[in-house]
């Protein structure tokens, strides 16, 4: 059921020993998202844990800096940036992806799978709404919790750079650097900052870069092998995915992953005319217009390479 | 002379027949600034016009998109975002270095070389000033002036992402998306294209880093040649000039290039512990805290990064 801002409001306010669930592949927007609104129950008197279905990056562990781990039986359970149960992962997602009390969150592809669900669309981030909710829940926002929030506020909008940003956005920024939010530091820890690991495979990731249907189409290909080889992990994709768009006449940029697994990962990103999401619809995926991912079981990254690139190439064909 | 910012606003108003001068190796902030203050003065009926000694990078050309050339001889010279004389170019220095009226800068290191200078050294940007400029001018704001004053505000703080961005940098840029701005469009022209050409050089330059001072100082040199061969021409460097200073553990990032006549430039990019601007200024050039620039008359690339290599080695080493 779809409620508003001050009935989520209300639920988190009548709620104790509540449990907060974010997405995997954690980024910005869902952690600082997360520990945003759990730094902010406690200090309403309440109980409150969060948990991830994976690893979270060390990039990210100034979110959580100086918070205590706590045990309890949930009552109440609230997702954030999580768009439908899977994005739990696996073993959340079998464990409370249908008891979930409140989903929070702004992705257009919302599949309202909680009891409640408040979704802004239009918002560039979902920190922008834990920011309004905070607010309304009368908790004073300390620099610690301005920092988690202007995380997400940054990293969602590649540091207020894409159409998504609103003056909200911005409102909401200068809001959270006047109450204390390490801005500078946390940007270039987020934007600025990169290993010679990754410089190696963003080397290696040029030279194998693909064009297609007349420069329309960028792809680069991430194999096991190439990070093994750069020693970087699956987390240096953030830093490669960008890279394809930004050519001059792509309309289309897509990066496929060979994952650790029997499947091939894929990342979308479009210019305005192409919308990401029902590409990656269409090959069961989701995420955001300008942004979103699929993956293929038990297909290798060339199979998945020809496969993407056919649609794709026919869909601009068509689109004129 | 230094002047307040109503007394800028004052003489602007006094003022008929503006020449607008902006710097040479022109970016976003002093074109922004100039069309901004151009369009803004010519709407309450004065006639203004702008010169700038270099070539204009064809990216920025919707900062004068349809605005009308005019010629006349001019009654009040005022600068934007120049710091000193030498800034305007050879041929704008001897024509109008010795007479300009008004100087409006954030330059720390502005030289006060004109009869006024109205300098906000804290403002993350010129067309933050020309803002509040334009505010108290008493001229409505249309989209053109917003789109050229977010160029600046976005352009000289990486897109909100450094640390001179304050609570008024994203309370203007609020002001100016509402005004219709048109934000992303100038984000995705600025910072999110690069052609095939800047990829290609990007590559050559990463197989030629070169580390120092136990990683601490990093290192990109640009020859003529890597510009021919990769079909790029100096404004490619403003993609290059970053890539040092990201790479973890980096104090000084330096990008030092061959100039098309008997010179080598250094471009300076630094972290918070060291100071850009006074590197520069031990080697007779400027700019600003964490990125500045300088120029070798008669000595090679190898010559220069040997010289600016050993001079900051010897200063972190000395820092501790």
């Amino acid at each position: 059921m779809d409620i508003t801002l001050n009935q989520a409001v209300q639920q988190l306010r009548n709620a104790d020993n509540i449990l907060i669930l974010t997405h995997v592949n954690p980024d910005g927007d869902t952690l600082g998202s997360g520990f945003a609104l759990l730094r902010a129950l406690r200090k309403t008197g309440k109980r409150a844990r969060l948990l991830n279905g994976d690893r979270i990056n060390a990039k990210y562990s100034f979110l959580y800096e100086g918070l205590n781990e706590d045990d309890f039986r949930e009552e109440f359970i609230v997702s954030v940036d999580v768009a439908e149960k899977k994005l739990l992962g696996d073993s959340l997602k079998e464990k409370y992806g249908d008891s979930v009390n409140l989903a929070i969150d702004h992705h257009e592809s919302s599949r309202r799978f909680a009891q409640s669900t408040y979704c802004e669309a239009d918002s560039a981030s979902c920190c922008e709404i834990i920011y309004l909710i905070i607010k309304e829940l009368g908790v004073k926002i300390d620099k610690d919790i301005a920092s988690c929030i202007y995380t997400g506020c940054s990293t969602d909008t590649g540091c207020f750079r894409y159409s998504n940003v609103t003056p909200r956005t911005h409102i909401i920024a200068a809001e959270l650097i006047k109450l204390g939010a390490e801005h500078s530091k946390i940007n270039t820890k987020m934007f600025d900052t990169k290993t010679m690991n990754n410089i190696m495979l963003e080397s290696m990731c040029l030279q194998g870069l693909e064009f297609h249907a007349q420069g329309k189409i960028a792809v680069i290909t991430v194999t096991q092998e190439m990070l093994a080889k750069s020693g970087t992990d699956k987390s240096a994709l953030d830093s490669i995915k960008p890279i394809t768009r930004q050519i001059e006449g792509v309309k289309v940029g897509i990066t496929v992953k060979e994952e650790e697994y029997d499947a091939t990962g894929v990342s979308i990103r479009t210019d305005e005319d192409v919308d990401a999401a029902a590409i990656c619809a269409h090959f069961g995926g989701g995420g955001h217009v300008r942004a979103a991912g699929c993956e293929f079981k038990g297909k290798t990254p060339d199979e998945v390479r020809q496969i993407v690139v056919e649609y794709i190439s026919e869909l601009i064909r068509n689109d004129g």
